[in-house]
């Protein structure tokens, strides 16, 4: 007889997401004459670079032609892209990260889901909180978590680390030693960042307890400030502990057009139940192989294009604008006497919500009398209660529409 | 302490094509002067049809609009595309699904690898024997299996059901009840097929026994016979017990475009650890909106381009060109003295080897002396010991010639 896996009855609700903008489309149809501004989810609204462009209509006549054809692609992605990324990501950067380091997939949503595959059950991860949805419930659906726990309104057997206002955003070391632990810099949701020298303490708190950290920098491309890592490999030994994941959803517009890299330095190891070290990049490698097919060929052009001088000036040109969106929603808030954090290195501001306002009343609160959509904080766990995140990603006449209509409200 | 899920340790060496690819390689590289025709994996290598160019260069340019600019698409795929599908693969067949019971997906390699998370690990799956690796090979990283076996050459805890010339390739129903029983019709590899009333029996037997079906139909393009069903709904009471996979990378030519779906009929359930019918569908839906973040808009403008009046004709124009190249291969290889199989309903030739020849010696003694790659039948399983795999998708040239130096041989 076909039996479930029981961990998938442990989730909770909806995705996030899917939450929210299933209110929203409630509103939407019951106030049609308002404009609703949508700083919800995290996603691009402008237009793909024309050197993007260029490089898939390119690629679409060449796979039009007999020579020019390609069916399955490498495994891992096309050395083309895989260079190129290593070349500007990471060599210009000082950090030495090699083309066969890196893993061309889809998603960073994908890959940090994926990750915890090659992993015991039995071990134990950490997790900031507010977090990403993805690495707990990938977790929960593997079995490696206990219930969810209604009083505390979160999942039993994993460490959360809480990141508020209180602590700076700088979530303490964990006690108990986890065998995972997931960091997101520059922050989801929250928009903070940790400075090379925060970012050391967990590269050594990692390397003394035989942690393995996995770093989701999707964001790093937002980072203006020099002392802010781009890559956990600039911290000296993060490569004997680190995982990075990285994506061109937020780089280069691509959340409709997908691809994202993993990078696994090859003398990176886990044990084995006999105490023998394994290599991580061989079981990815392995674990890539058997169930993924690769990225669109187009689509590895497209991202190459990205690298290119002038794909390089229009990446950061819309990378400026939605900057400057997160500058006008910050000092627009902060006017209006709302506290504000992150949007200094990240798309995302992280805002206090006023008063008494729990995260979903001011999410209804906003909703219904701005048509503005955050994201509730506590949707991102309980350290997020209080909190509401809103996002650069829309355009500026919007953003500064968004930012006049809270202006009017009271409170 | 990071420590590694052991279930990977149980794995065998390379993935199949790997190996395969390696050797072929080692050859080129000490024959230079020999040129190897590839009918090894089962890969497109004629264009993609000027519907789907079309199709890519308009997505691109609208992309780079701001009206036209699309992120984060639905989950579970465009409509358009959803809609396309339901209309033409199974409504213009009598066969009731519906878009929304359609999951678009990059590949049936992923879904057919990630379906098995949604069952417990305690089930048990039965294969064919030979199969598709990726079955097996996921469900051994779950821990769904026991280990490998060296004696007798496969995993424990899995249900082999051998499919060989003695058996006409149509194995048996098995005497012990798997939850799951994977199914590919038009199968790979062996390019045989099941005509309705076979493929009744394995419904019947799903329903009578409680298993779920799990039908890779990724190859059913390639079929002219009318009695030879395209999708396992056509069978009565199939949408109770099955889940049915598909791919444009056969169909259309998309290995290296990637865009694929998946069928879950919305009545279709399992049970949970309290006897609970669970929906099949919405715990698939949870998992893709968890871990999968969609196919890329332009990629899914291409698929939707297949269905065009302009699109049908040219995509069936390339697969009677690759049946063509199964004709030949069939017909001239059995001129040569070799038993052949399949390639009829499937572009797949499945060659009983020579003499004494095992499926390793022969693919290595073929490619030595006619610089022919195939696939080791037994690479695909015990009972595809004696056989190799050859495939239609090299360009009719490459086929006469391939042909033509193994008529050379004497066996």
């Amino acid at each position: 007889m076909s039996k479930i896996n029981e961990n998938f009855n442990k989730l909770q609700s909806g995705y996030l997401f899917a939450t929210t903008a299933k209110k929203v489309g409630a509103f939407s149809a019951a106030n049609p004459d308002k404009k609703v501004i949508k700083m919800s989810i995290g996603d691009a609204t402008q237009p793909l670079a024309p050197a993007v462009i260029a490089a898939i209509k390119k690629a679409a006549d060449e796979m039009g032609t007999l020579e020019g054809f390609r069916g399955y692609g490498p495994d891992f992605g096309y050395d083309f892209l895989r260079e190129v990324i290593a070349e500007n990501d990471f060599k210009a950067r000082g950090v030495d990260i090699s083309a066969d380091e890196i893993f061309i997939s889809d998603s960073a949503k994908c890959d940090t889901g994926n990750i915890q595959e090659l992993f015991s059950t039995d071990l134990t991860i950490a997790v900031l909180d507010p977090v990403y949805p993805t690495y707990v419930d990938t977790n929960v659906m593997a079995g490696r978590t206990g219930d969810y726990n209604p009083a505390r309104g979160n999942f039993d057997g994993i460490i959360y680390m809480p990141a508020s206002a209180e602590n700076g955003f700088k979530p303490a070391l964990p006690k108990e030693v986890p065998g995972l632990i997931y960091l997101c810099y520059p922050n989801n949701p929250t928009g903070t960042t940790l400075s090379k020298s925060e970012l050391s303490t967990w590269v050594d708190y990692a390397k003394k307890n035989g942690s393995l950290i996995l770093f989701d920098a999707a964001y790093e491309a937002y980072i203006s400030h020099a002392d802010i890592p781009h890559s956990i490999y600039e911290i000296e030994g993060a490569k004997d502990v680190a995982i990075e994941f990285r994506s061109f959803s937020k780089t280069a517009g691509f959340t409709g057009t997908r691809c994202a890299f993993t990078v696994i330095p090859k003398g990176l190891t886990a044990k084995d139940a006999s105490g023998n070290d394994v290599s991580l990049h061989g079981l990815w490698g392995r674990r890539m192989s058997t169930k993924f097919n690769g990225v669109p060929y187009i689509i590895q052009r497209a991202a190459e294009a990205c690298y290119s001088p002038e794909g390089k000036v229009q990446l950061k040109q819309t990378i400026d604008y939605y900057m400057n969106n997160a500058k006008i929603l910050r000092e627009g808030l902060t006017a209006a006497g709302i506290s504000c954090y992150g949007g200094v290195d990240a798309p995302y501001i992280w805002i206090k919500t006023p008063g008494d306002f729990g995260s979903w009343d001011f999410f209804d609160y906003l909703l219904a009398n701005t048509a503005v959509a955050g994201t509730p904080g506590v949707g991102f766990g309980n350290a997020g209660e209080g909190y509401l995140r809103l996002t650069a990603f829309n355009t500026t006449e919007n953003t500064l529409e968004a930012v006049a209509r809270i202006q009017k409200l009271k409170f």
